[in-house]
């Protein structure tokens, strides 16, 4: 049998309205009684239902994750990290996923004005390069925060992680392993992750006195068959790269087997790092070294700071940028 | 610039209303003309905009996709199947995520009473043992269309796989490599693909004149630091199988992690097949054998089959199991 608001009520002692209004922080409360609510409901594992009082309320309790895609592990664990936080307050997610396009998130977007959400969480797709249609749901009110695909020229929240450090340091890791003819595997010149990373990796270039060749920053796409062919033909070239870095976790299975095909040896012939919260990782064949991101927390966190908001009933968002840093675990792939 | 319905109007000479008439394929529409507005209509490469439309019309013009979890390949995979059916036909797509919990997949399918989506598709939690939630909106006139883990007591249409078929074969080329002490990792009796799967398995022996060993079944949980000591246990026991079958995708990392750590081989010490999508099966330590399931192809049915019906404007399903067959795929991990 669940917990109702009627119990916690009969419990405490007070009104099913006061103790309504204590779980939403609502400032007609006192602060002692809220905490009285408070830890009456987490002692009784009381679980608001976030359907029954958005029937009641104005409100939808309702976020909008906008994404481009989730076969990709970093956005999986980032959404399980937003569920986690909006089921802790009674918050209910809808996943709406952009596949790269922009005209997708766009019209999204343009839905959103009618208020169907209450907040909305972002990561731009890959052919996002302006932010009117953002910046038009900020105006009606609805506030957004960003997280890891963010835009600069919007003043909001946004979660990131250290991509231009993580870049530079996995470069200076292939480096000092040995390698002097690297290869950068991109997705989108006009995602600011994409452009600190290859800011990164430059720079350690740079600072090395490496020239970098023609070739070194690779533009993939948004087509898996295509990117085979384009890093078989790169692995195949006269030029062949001795190390790899892979910018987005999906660009790693095509590395992997186009080296199978081509008999390249990983590490001995061609090393290998991603960018990479794949699960299975340290099982590939060799161990993948990755960048692993702060998925979980980076989504947690910016749901957090959202819900807050929406609890606080406001929607002016501070817009400071949040990084949480990014962590290289170095595996068999390029020792 | 995209193409609007006025400028396919302009084309075609005739009204704007016919264009989006025929285009929802309404009857007040002759063949003939159909044809020319779709031929058009591809031509100039027009592509609907669910959101105007849906201001318009009565309906939301949008499809709830209601499914356990999204951190597994299958169910990623049949969302992109989805997406493909429902894009092209200018539907929508929300998603929402039970993780395996019975009560919120309760109070979704409450919610869809109100209106919000016009159909469902549907893969039940693990705790999902009862349909009288799902059959309540059915009575309400929104279609349900079950993709992969169906409930057999509600009749509608339903998208499956050959769970009995795969299961027996899969086990059967096990014993043909010589196993003789399999063990089967499970998660949901109450699942109707996972008690498939079972009594796929325990055939197979059945006919082989295998004796069934009491460990032979392992329910694993929704807990994946619990499974993993489950499977370490299982594999530092004296009955140590020889063989392990994973019936879901997330049992295999466990298998293989429990492995490196004890120090057994694959395939010698212990053989590993799993009902796995992972796309990085060809390329683990050993590469996975895999019953891979028909994830994409399945989605896009289910969608397609539903978004006829919602087009139809009737939400009577025929109550037909559709089975597209999954397919064993031998790699290292069992040879």
């Amino acid at each position: 049998m669940s917990i109702t608001i009627k119990r916690l009520a009969q419990e405490l002692n007070l009104s099913v309205s006061t103790i309504s209004k204590a779980l939403t922080d609502s400032h007609e409360i006192s602060a002692e009684t809220k905490q009285r609510v408070i830890q009456k409901a987490q002692e009784l594992n009381y679980k608001p239902n976030p359907y029954a009082s958005s029937l009641r309320g104005r409100k939808s309790k309702t976020i909008a994750v906008v994404l481009p895609e989730i076969a990709d592990s970093f956005f999986s664990l980032a959404i399980n990290g937003i569920e986690e936080a909006a089921s802790e307050k009674g918050y209910h997610v809808l996943i709406y996923l952009t596949h790269e396009s922009f005209l997708k998130e766009e019209a999204m977007l343009k839905d959103f004005q009618n208020g169907r959400v209450d907040g909305i969480l972002i990561s731009v797709s890959r052919e996002t390069a302006g932010s009117t249609h953002i910046q038009e749901v900020i105006d009606r009110g609805i506030p957004v925060v960003f997280f890891d695909r963010i835009r600069e020229d919007v003043s909001t929240a946004k979660f990131t992680t250290n991509d231009y450090e993580s870049s530079y340091n996995a470069t200076l890791h292939l480096l000092e392993k040995g390698c002097r003819n690297l290869s950068f595997l991109c997705i989108s010149r006009d995602l600011l992750i994409s452009n600190s990373r290859i800011q990164g990796y430059q720079q350690a270039l740079k600072d090395k006195n490496m020239p970098e060749a023609e070739t070194a920053v690779i533009n993939c796409t948004n087509n898996a068959e295509e990117n085979y062919r384009m890093i078989k033909a790169l692995l195949s070239g006269k030029q062949r790269p001795d190390g790899i870095i892979a910018s987005v976790e999906k660009l790693t299975n095509p590395v992997y087997l186009a080296c199978q095909e081509l008999q390249l040896r990983i590490p001995q012939d061609v090393k290998v790092l991603s960018f990479s919260n794949l699960e299975t990782a340290p099982l590939l064949n060799p161990a993948l070294t990755t960048v692993t991101q702060p998925a979980f927390d980076m989504g947690k966190a910016a749901a957090n700071l959202l819900l807050k908001c929406l609890q606080k009933k406001h929607s002016i968002l501070g817009k400071d940028t949040q990084v949480i840093p990014s962590t290289l675990i170095v595996r068999q792939s390029t020792v």
